[in-house]
């Protein structure tokens, strides 16, 4: 069993070949911190965590590197307009270092409820000052970029004539330049397909830094290219982002890399799909971009209720991270049962009785689940297998199936190795261990009042649902029998 | 009432009286991030969290920076000798940056665990590496530094020609003199009172920027001059710190700031206390280095058991910040008791059946812990009063003493807003908000089995404790009735 990794520079899957085994170093593109973490956020930080697991897993020790963009990145992803993260300070009169602060810190928490292991290196653009400049200098000298009134662009035809400009995202420079529209703002540009490395700074923008060009700032893509450099050295393995930044974001960051350090950095490039809700694209001006936090509370018209951070990871870990993903109240839900089922199957382990012989195939299972996750990460099929292997332990608890001692101890450590550490699923509510108590007492309780009915003992049966209620906790009855809500 | 604030400058109490309300600036030195977070960061972490909110509790908008040292910081504070991070970093085979970012890590969960609020802006020295070397340069500029082998000098003895070096830590620079010995390292220095502002870096040194004096690091004092200015205008209302930094750290970031930009900044510094273990000074020579991890865990040969988060923190409000501060198993085992009694009287405020009169004098009662507060954030003090209030609920409680429904209210406001928003403690378990419901349904099943046996409904009342057992939740029957633990 070899891992194989889908590089979007070939197109095709590709046998996994690290540079200088057992080190790997992996570079993935992080948010820009000028609003709440939403969905989109949450796919390329859940994807490559499973990919910085997987890669532990088998023995490597990774370099992770995932940046935080906080300056250079303008509106609509363009050379001209205001930068995303002054605009916001200006709206919510901050200092710009007060909005970065504030959302980079609501980033990081999202990712830990989320479970995503924090990166081993978490540059910021700010930080990466002296770097940046010295490879839009490195690319000037050597050709590829001019200087016009303060500002830097890249000559992104003079780089095509002995390189493809288009390679990654499989464009063709010719219908680049046919499709471009000629922006008055542009006009520094020699050819609208150039884009700013330096940024001259207009005096109203807030964040500058003093160049041999004059004060500005970084172009958006430079800092990638850098920040990669510093820490993972000029070739290194992996690649990893969004499939919305493979162009331009991307194709420009080969672009200056072969231009400034003279040779290509990147083995793999590996791009996750994008997340849809009920069928659209998501988008403020749609009305439809629902922040993390409002999944977790629930707190949104188009919500029926709240997801616990474990239902989102273990939703957009059941499909690839090549498939686009669409979010529904429908199907969120169905995550969620089958989350539950599938730890439910995991205590269940506990409850059987070891038996002299084993029905189950443990072996075969392990091998399934492996060779999905050594075939491109494929979660969803590893998934299903360990659903397969749910079923067998159900039976075995059934007195269906059965399996020795020993087999019950090693399939209890491969679920816990799969299912927390590989696939970083924690059993709903494990952060606060109560939660499940919670339940167990309130069931109880229920329990408790039902046989209180059954033996005409109503005052007792009222008395419970009374105190529960004063609780917070509401019992409501049904045809089936009743249900329960906690307000609190 | 008006808030007066010990001026370590002045080395007596003045009213506070900030440059530009409503807005306030305040610069609080950072850790270092090169180990395992432990009481000397709690202690200055909870003191300025204590300024911070209580600020905002007098309506200012405050604009709290708090650094993150990751460059520049040398063995035993000196400017020879290897950097704090690079020295980790060889050790334990990383990248200097991993290390950064791993601390800082850990650091920031710590201070979540502390409920600390995330200041305004967390800048990092080597996100400012342009910004340092324009202040050298000034310096430079100014005539009070001088270029030697790559490394730039602070000329202390020129500058206390026309400036007071010594001004705030109270020494003579006659003195000071007298007892530096002449290093041999220090031969580069033209007076031993020298400091670095910029560092020439050895080939083997990590870390390094390239500059117009050569590539090299910052020294340690410069960032603080930087940041500050950069954040808060060269000139603003609070710089805190630990009183070890008072020398030389703060020394000189007073004289590189006259010296750059030509004028002191820092209207009010502040000085927190030191903090020892059992008497004696905490250091990892003397094995009693005790990290918050392991208060949290007691996992350490000289706890006797764990300390919750909002033990450490409320035994650090219990004492002013400019004393020091023991720790001890006793004095922290007081502490959590002490929190208990707190929270406790806050729960029988519930309990209270209000009267057509009031004898509790509330105005009194905020009176005091406000005046307490105003008078240099005394908090002992301040606590004291709550103590004293809730003496007076539990007479309530017990029909010795009345209060109103409306006097209720408004004790309940009281102490919500002293002790959760401005003392910043939270209940015990707050965190996961269920601990309080597993208690209650617990004290519920129990009410139920004590009024079964009332009724001689023996299997009733076996059955629930069975049960109870099964769930983990162990019944132990006492003279006095039950006590009950949890297992799990």
């Amino acid at each position: 069993m070899k891992l194989c990794i889908y590089n979007t520079l070939s197109r095709k899957k590709e046998i996994f070949e690290p540079l200088h085994p057992p080190l790997i170093g992996m570079y993935v593109c992080g948010p820009t911190v000028y609003g709440d973490p939403h969905l989109g956020h949450a796919r390329p930080a859940i994807t490559f965590d499973l990919v910085f697991r997987y890669l532990k897993h088998l023995g490597y020790r990774v370099r992770y590197v995932r940046n935080i963009t906080d300056v250079g990145h303008l509106e609509a992803d363009q050379d001209f307009g205001e930068d995303k993260i002054s605009k916001t300070a200006r709206l919510e009169q901050l200092e710009p270092m007060e909005v970065v602060q504030m959302y980079t810190n609501e980033y990081r928490l999202k990712m830990m409820q989320l479970n995503v292991l924090p990166p081993s290196i978490e540059p910021a653009a700010t930080g990466h000052m002296i770097e940046q400049q010295a490879l839009v200098e490195k690319i000037l000298e050597n050709g590829f970029a001019y200087e016009k009134a303060g500002s830097v662009y890249f000559d992104v035809e003079k780089y095509n004539r002995n390189n493809n400009y288009g390679k990654l995202s499989g464009r063709k420079i010719e219908d680049l330049i046919a499709s471009t529209r000629e922006l008055e703002k542009q006009q520094e540009k020699k050819s609208p397909l150039d884009f700013a490395i330096w940024k001259n700074a207009d005096p109203e923008h807030l964040m500058r830094w003093p160049s041999r060009w004059g004060e500005g700032f970084p172009g958006w893509h430079v800092e990638c290219s850098v920040m990669s450099a510093k820490y993972l050295g000029t070739e290194f393995d992996i690649h990893g982002g969004g499939m919305d930044l493979l162009f331009p974001h991307h194709e420009c960051e080969i672009a200056q890399t072969v231009a400034g350090y003279g040779k290509e950095a990147v083995r793999y490039w590996m791009h996750n799909n994008m997340v849809t809700l009920n069928g659209q694209k998501m988008g403020k001006s749609l009305g439809n971009a629902i922040s993390l936090e409002q999944f977790f509370s629930g707190e949104h018209s188009l919500l029926e209720k709240e997801y616990h951070p474990m239902t989102i990871r273990f939703f957009i870990l059941q499909a690839h991270y090549r498939s686009t993903l669409d979010f529904s109240n429908e199907a969120l839900q169905a995550a969620e049962r089958g989350l539950e089922r599938l730890f439910d199957g995991m205590k269940t382990l506990d409850r059987i009785t070891p038996s002299e012989k084993s029905t189950m195939d443990l072996e075969q299972l392990e091998k399934s689940f492996f060779e999905a996750m050594d075939d491109d990460f494929n979660s969803p099929i590893a998934i299903s297998h360990l659903f397969e292997g749910i079923k067998t332990i159900n039976n075995a608890a059934a007195g269906k199936e059965s399996m020795t001692e020993n087999d019950l101890e090693k399939c209890r450590q491969f679920y816990h190795k799969a299912v927390q550490e590989i696939l970083g699923l924690l059993p709903e509510g494990k952060a606060s261990g109560d939660q499940e108590l919670t339940r167990e007492l309130i069931e109880l309780l229920l329990q408790m009042r039902t046989d209180a009915r059954k033996n005409k003992d109503f005052d007792m049966a009222d008395r419970i649902r009374d105190e529960m209620a004063r609780l917070g906790v509401e019992v409501m009855d049904t045809k089936d029998g009743f249900e329960w809500k906690l307000h609190r």
